[in-house]
């Protein structure tokens, strides 16, 4: 039996502004900070003894993973960063302020961009300073893959693969694995653990800084949950 | 053309304390870590950018790492930790404070232990609470490779296999790697990179938090050396 640990990030700056961030690269705020130590502190007063860490490569999230490593004395532990565990790419809202959008597009539409299952959002061309494309991170991917813009089914595409490739094999083999990530990665790796329904999916909503702990058996079926 | 960077971790408690650290996983002081984010400052201000970062499994390299990264907007490059970039096992002095060692066993005897290139200190049996045999970290290594002490000279030769497999390839590839490690760790790559003799390397002080970049060429001789 094995344990896999989701965390989300704390509170970024850019929840603080109110602003769309999907893959843009912003910090955690104090208030993240603080929250990622803490869920370090849980996780070592529960005693979890984790073998294998995975996260984005957006800071915020491996910001977290590494205050929560620090503080449950694990930070010893091999960490491997992936674009596939990145947040949703928000299109071209990125770094529009959510009021302020819900007055230009109208608030009905906006509701749909943020929680429909596959509409997706305006998309960002890939000339614009903003888009994926422009950033060194991103140089070996394939132009084809670099998102303009996701809804959760999309993302819930580019995140399987490395649970398949990646997490899913340490589990199998033993390995108590924690995945440090966002609020939609996550929420598409919980999906696919739980069976959640496409409709059902996008009204769960992943505690910030809150480490989920699974147990999980040898065909990676949940045999409990908890949250510290 | 690749550039490596090596950083030697800033000021930890137990420098502070004056006490024989090795594989003792102790945490930066308070000035370690401002070190280690001055350097981050260091690389950004130089326009370093890096693609590859190797640490030890030691959290005083592995937060000096992630600090400087940080600080030069770079978190996001992948990290391999590995206890081949540990710093040198002190053996049984690790934990004794080093006046007193010097009282105990002589000056001179201390010195020797300090600054010959192979003579082993006092080993620790792997029973020892404070032995590596005792700590999951170190629990996927062939026992036998677990030290119960070591001079430069093992240092060295446990830190090349690491060079020739990870380092030395990626530098071939024409990546840029940084080297986030250990007084001695670093001593053994600049023992070899600079061809220095078995004697001159043991009085070769690597500075604390100041990155040192390599310029190499193709075949790996180094063209030229700064330290930011």
């Amino acid at each position: 039996m094995s344990k896999l640990v989701f965390i989300r990030h704390g509170q970024s700056e850019w929840n603080l502004k109110n602003l769309f961030t999907g893959w843009t690269d912003v910090n955690l705020s104090e208030n993240g900070v603080a929250e990622a130590k803490e869920a370090g502190r849980k996780l070592k007063d529960a005693g979890i003894q984790l073998d294998q860490a995975y996260t984005s490569v957006l800071k915020r999230a491996i910001m977290t993973l590494h205050y929560a490593l620090e503080e449950s004395d694990q930070l010893w532990i091999p960490e491997v960063k992936s674009w596939r565990l990145n947040e949703r790419h928000y299109g071209d809202l990125q770094g529009q302020n959510k009021a302020e959008a819900a007055e230009k597009f109208g608030e009905e539409q906006v509701h749909i961009w943020r929680r429909s299952y596959d509409v997706l959002p305006p998309m960002l061309s890939e000339d614009d300073p903003r888009s994926a494309a422009q950033d060194r991170r991103y140089a070996n991917l394939d132009p084809n893959v670099i998102p303009g813009g996701e809804n959760l089914k999309v993302t819930l595409e580019r995140v399987m693969p490395f649970w398949e490739d990646h997490i899913a094999p340490d589990l199998l083999a033993g390995k108590n694995v924690i995945v440090a990530a966002h609020g939609n990665s996550l929420r598409a790796l919980t999906k696919y653990l739980e069976g959640i329904s496409d409709d059902d999916i996008i009204n769960l909503e992943i505690p910030t800084g809150q480490p989920i702990v699974y147990d999980l058996d040898e065909n990676l079926k949940v045999v409990d949950k908890k949250q510290l």
